[in-house]
């Protein structure tokens, strides 16, 4: 039998440089709402997504006439085309294009990573397949959760612990890391009903105030968005987990 | 009724710039064993503590003729009186003592937190004393996990999810942070069997592997040390909550 893989979870962009990524397979998560539009728009026939770190470069990119989403404290920026709804990127105008985005935390995180041996996108709408993805690399792994402006947040955590207990589950992966082991024990507290669960959580009161309910209860939902966005080449694409052989 | 106060929960000293602090009462955290070290010999009449970040300062008070403890990766460093186990801060000839004290994670967590209102420390020995202490101060509070090298730790975060329970139970102090959320989730789940519950979290396993099981039943065990630690003017002394009034 090979080594046991390590999971590792990181609560925060902020301490990230602290986890040994080079080698090792990044998801890289924000539910709410970031990864959960990657992960939709990718499995909605998006061509790539070209993930920015600031305004101003989506403002560039905008210029040059790509269609470009920017979201800030929970909104479309004034004079951008979309935000980070989910829903947004299910419209058949996005469908075979390629967008640029921007938003509060998650494009920062995906920015952080891009240096690890591999780089996905996470959320619950793709969890079963990424999971079993995942035990089939034979990689460290980091869970890399965006949080709220660099600090801690649930939804995130839970996620990860759901995604560390699969893997953890299995005979191919440890962990040695308290962060893991919390967000595992948070996950189990919450499966049964993660609406409930995160109902006072600092986030979904803050998408509450601008009426986003219906966001929130997509991006908890489970699987529904089926497939694997990967950072290639600086540009998000849907992995393609069954490559067809030539022969 | 006055103002409803908040506590947060910061995870990581790493973290700690992002939490408002200069009006707020930080309790320094660092179960396994630090501020446990320094609760127990407050507690037991070591008449102060003067907590250092780093090795060659703590030398510098050893050469002036200083008690001193040093403490790096879970040992006493060579050359010095004293580690990080409590029971070594009960002995008589540490009484009535000026201690100076370097640990891996908690002295440097106390130099983060110097320049907030107040800092005390805090360990499961102290827990109700300083507890009742908070609820009379009508004060924000930060309760900062010292952590293992930045990252996250389980045996801090639960008793600042101690803490946190209590506070947030009384009608003064709400939170709107997802940390304390969770480190209250955990406490909850850990509440009835601690040590237990800490079996293979990373520090206990450190700890264990250096045969200190009877310092980690001592921190886990709740007030036996209570007494209040609160720095002053650099030195870390002992809190009189009932100051005899003249006249």
């Amino acid at each position: 039998m090979t080594e046991k893989k390590n999971v590792e979870v990181c609560f925060s962009p902020l301490s990230y440089s602290l986890f040994k990524s080079d080698d090792s397979i990044v998801v890289v998560i924000d539910v709410l709402r970031a990864t959960s539009a990657i992960c939709t728009a990718i499995y909605h026939g998006v061509k790539g997504i070209i993930p920015v770190a600031d305004v101003n470069e989506a403002t560039e990119y905008k210029n040059k006439g790509y269609l470009v989403g920017a979201e800030r404290h929970g909104v479309v920026v004034s004079g951008f085309d979309l935000g980070n709804s989910p829903f947004s990127y299910m419209k058949p105008e996005v469908k075979g294009k390629m967008v640029v985005l921007t938003t509060t935390n998650g494009t920062q995180a995906i920015h952080a990573a891009k240096n690890a041996h591999k780089v996905v996108i996470g959320s619950f709408l793709n969890l079963t397949m990424l999971t079993q993805w995942l035990l089939d690399q034979d990689k460290n792994v980091v869970l890399l959760c965006a949080g709220w402006k660099n600090k801690f947040n649930l939804e995130d955590s839970l996620f990860a612990g759901a995604v560390a207990q699969q893997l953890c589950a299995s005979e191919h992966y440890y962990t040695d890391c308290d962060s893991t082991r919390a967000a595992q024990i948070l996950y189990k507290e919450a499966k049964g009903d993660l609406y409930g669960f995160l109902e006072n959580s600092s986030h979904r009161q803050r998408l509450e105030k601008l009426h986003l309910e219906e966001d929130i209860r997509y991006c908890l939902t489970l699987d529904k968005a089926p497939a694997i966005p990967i950072l290639e080449n600086g540009v998000i694409v849907r992995l393609n987990p069954t490559p067809v052989l030539a022969g």
